[in-house]
């Protein structure tokens, strides 16, 4: 299967883990959320990350859930999250998904670091212990890892690991990183690709700035599909009409915590998986909550409509 | 000058601070824009809160913001942030406020506070210092304060102390909080003024749940206004249509840091302020920035028309 | 194997995890360490803790760690460190260990948790998954977990969860925080066992405050021991002319990170361990700092003969 | 008066503010505990530091302080803290100290800042606000700040600000940072005074390491003074008897909060303030932490007879 590498494009969706009501793991349903992804828009999926509650499943179940997806997903490729507490547990779990196909992992830093020194140190442990072979995506999500990577940090750890072939972008105000990382590119520094997170909701003004694509969880993988085609080809205005139809939602899925509760709701009624259930300690929405989803969709649909 | 009580409604806009190109205060444009406040929709005003750059200001300019603001803003209420690293500080500046007229005065809990009862013993000690005459906004925002407040902890300050009679809510995701809030009225509480903060992000749903108002600074005032009205008047998908067409714009505000360049930006181009100076440290909007900005005002402003 | 319990007494050592010296387990050595504490004064022992560089190890790894320990330990009780980022796996350890003859587990609030209800919450879960039968020690140790835990959060867990024996104590400042557990128990609230961490620096007012007494890794177990035992004799003041004499080194030792290289590097200079090597990433002692162990263990070495 | 510079050495005792018992400030017990510094071994003085209850005070109050403190000093140089919220008022209270007398300035970063370039900014912005003419301390206290100042850091700071002359370093750990700092002065850096804090826990090992004295407020400045002198003789062994014998005091003082609380009841008990209350919020010791404390005082007194 692909390796992701430092020209990768498009969209990757965040994949979520389904669980059944009492807390099991759903494989069937996450075969079907597996082609759900595929089938509206995602070019490759990312498993195991913040959102994929990675930290609830057991070591055995991560390899199963990594294992299961890496079959389905055909010639898409697949990055794993291998963010741990240590070096060991990233390096198996690392070695596992490489041979069993991954296209590569995710690392965000441990929210013990706290200068730029501490930073670059890091992830320098972290290519000496999975090895300069396997591609990585740095996570670079302050508001939930509490570590702040400054352009010059993110720099010394581009120009010094070049098995660090990605940036999933997701810093915040980050609109300006994104440029100041272009702009050392055409200064000499070899390229990366950048996919955004932040589930979605600066997709125009990133891919503007010269984001590769997007890589995050939003129930409706078609928008981040057509944004990001329709900015690739320079319509801009067009893709700002796709996403406006889409932002009410998506800004109500910017709620920490409860925007994952969202997600498996929104793919329950789509039909990709079964039951909206997170693994416990993890909620559902509450009735007034669904009330003001449900509202949403609504209004979305015709305002998609009205669109096309 | 009226004071704001428990059941104080409608719009209070957070005043920005305006600054010559040299970093002086501009007490011409400090008229202007409390009058344009005013005259978009305020019913009232907060000065001196986190996006008035009052930590910039010495204690004279904080005196002279107050004196100002207050003998333009006539019958409107105002609002004046006091948080300072001490009591003395805040107890003299509640006092110089409160005898120049202003409605109440807003406290944001220090970034030291840890435990629940922490942060009650420390609202406590901010009523004994400043007088429990004093009509207190407690401000809720931990994603800028780091203090997390729970329901509970909410409860017991509002309990405790009747001079707290209005929340700035912002804590995120907070729409569970303002029912709590209600139903906890419901079930025999005293009632609580709730005004929404978040740059308005939320407000239509936050009006759903039982809030009384916005208390933000967004650019155009006239979009809370009409929400804020029409919410009250059951208009609720016509709210949302209003709001929707400004939610672009809401959404790119959503920057820390970076929204007070773009407040500035926005009001200086509405002709409210002279200069869209921030003073040091604080930048202003780079180019590609400015650009996002024109190109989201430009379909905002379609959109509206198409809506009217 | 014994559990730990309410009444649980004496001096548990946090034992270290001995590494060759390029960085892999040394099983040789983690025998002779354990005869090591044994031999010194431990009456029991505490593996996986946080100076027991768990993150550092695989997962199979910690198994072998808390299989040798226990093989080797007899009948002293054995306190397994399972804190990990989420239920399943700690688990899947607690289950491992407590079949394996473990005395107990220890777990320290994860970082994330701020609220006082968010942290009952969290004890809550923990021990739902991992059964009420297994006997837990709650490590309050803000300084290095950043979660505050009050007297009152600390009472909440302690009344709903009777498998909760032991507060692993190192609040910092925290001796009024012994007095207030002791305090409630008086009052009616369960006995709970209270061993104190924080390297020991405490210890004497500790015991006296009415501790039970010590769960620290400090290199010389003998000094924990004559203090514990002279201090439940009621024999204060040559309790506190011991721990004078090793309190430069206690001192010293209290330098959060490097403490564990010292430690080691007095364990291998006694000859208990064979490497002081910390896995990577994690350091050695520099020469001046060898230089200030050296002198001061030489006069903690004189200031001894002369009180013996 | 003299100004602080980068050869400064000695003992800077960080002066606590006297209050009376009902809060108000004690200008009597001003004058004597400066008087009380002095006579006991400081040759300058710090006000308006963490210790001195800073921002408890009003900005008359704490010109107040400056004025009397400086009245009574005498030649003694004294450094006034200036660190605030922003950079208006620490321009204000700079230049007033200045122009008083003051030796220098105190400014500790901010606990917002992230990123080496973030502090490295900060201190840019002071030293443009308050003047390149005024000697600057940087206090370099992470324990309370929150902020982590690398040596590449500190060293930017150094190079680029020459009004940067003193460092008062009580990072933690910090002896290797001492070392590293006088390694760079030999390699050409130029000299910056270091005087050390932490309460002087590590005073033996900072001397031997290259630092210029003591910035601290044990209320034994005597115990700073002999330390600092008998290192800067070589007389290293029995500055260690000495700081031996205060060693248990030291440490119980090393309880964050707390310690103040200490510190005045010693002062208060030797004469140099009338009260020890600290000014609301922040208590008294408790009866079990006067016994603890009188116990060590007992003892040191009685260890030092033995060394004399």
């Amino acid at each position: 299967m692909p390796l992701i590498h430092s020209a990768t494009r498009g969209v990757f969706v965040i994949s979520v883990t389904p669980f059944t009501d009492d807390g099991a793991l759903d494989l069937a349903s996450l075969d079907r959320v597996t082609d759900f992804y595929l089938d509206h828009g995602a070019d490759g999926l990312t498993v195991l990350g913040m959102m994929g509650e990675a930290p609830k499943l057991s070591a055995e179940e991560n390899r199963e859930i990594v294992r299961r997806t890496l079959s389905r997903a055909g010639s898409a490729p697949v990055v794993v999250g291998i963010s741990a507490p240590g070096l060991a547990a990233m390096r198996d779990l690392s070695a596992f998904a490489m041979d069993a196909g991954a296209g590569g992992v995710m690392v965000a830093p441990p929210s013990t670091l706290e200068t730029n020194e501490q930073i670059i140190a890091y992830y320098g442990n972290v290519v000496d212990a999975i090895g300069t072979d396997v591609p990585v995506v740095l996570q670079d999500f302050p508001l939930s890892t509490k570590v702040r990577i400054s352009n010059a940090t993110l720099g010394a750890i581009l120009e010094s690991h070049p098995s660090v072939v990605m940036v999933k972008h997701e810093d915040w105000p980050g609109l300006e990183k994104i440029t100041a990382l272009r702009n050392a590119e055409t200064a000499g520094r070899r390229r990366t690709s950048i996919l955004c997170g932040n589930g979605g909701i600066f997709l125009p003004e990133e891919m503007a700035r010269g984001a590769d694509g997007a890589m995050t969880g939003f129930g409706f993988p078609e928008m981040m599909r057509d944004v990001v085609a329709l900015c690739q080809k320079g319509e801009m205005d067009r893709a700002q009409d796709i996403f406006d139809a889409y932002l009410p939602l998506v800004r109500y899925e910017q709620q920490p915590g409860l925007g994952l509760s969202l997600r498996k709701y929104v793919l329950a009624k789509r039909g990709a998986i079964a039951s909206d259930a997170l693994r416990k300690p993890g909620g559902r929405l509450t009735a007034p909550a669904m009330a003001e989803v449900e509202r949403l969709l609504t209004r979305q649909a015709r305002r998609l409509a009205e669109l096309s």
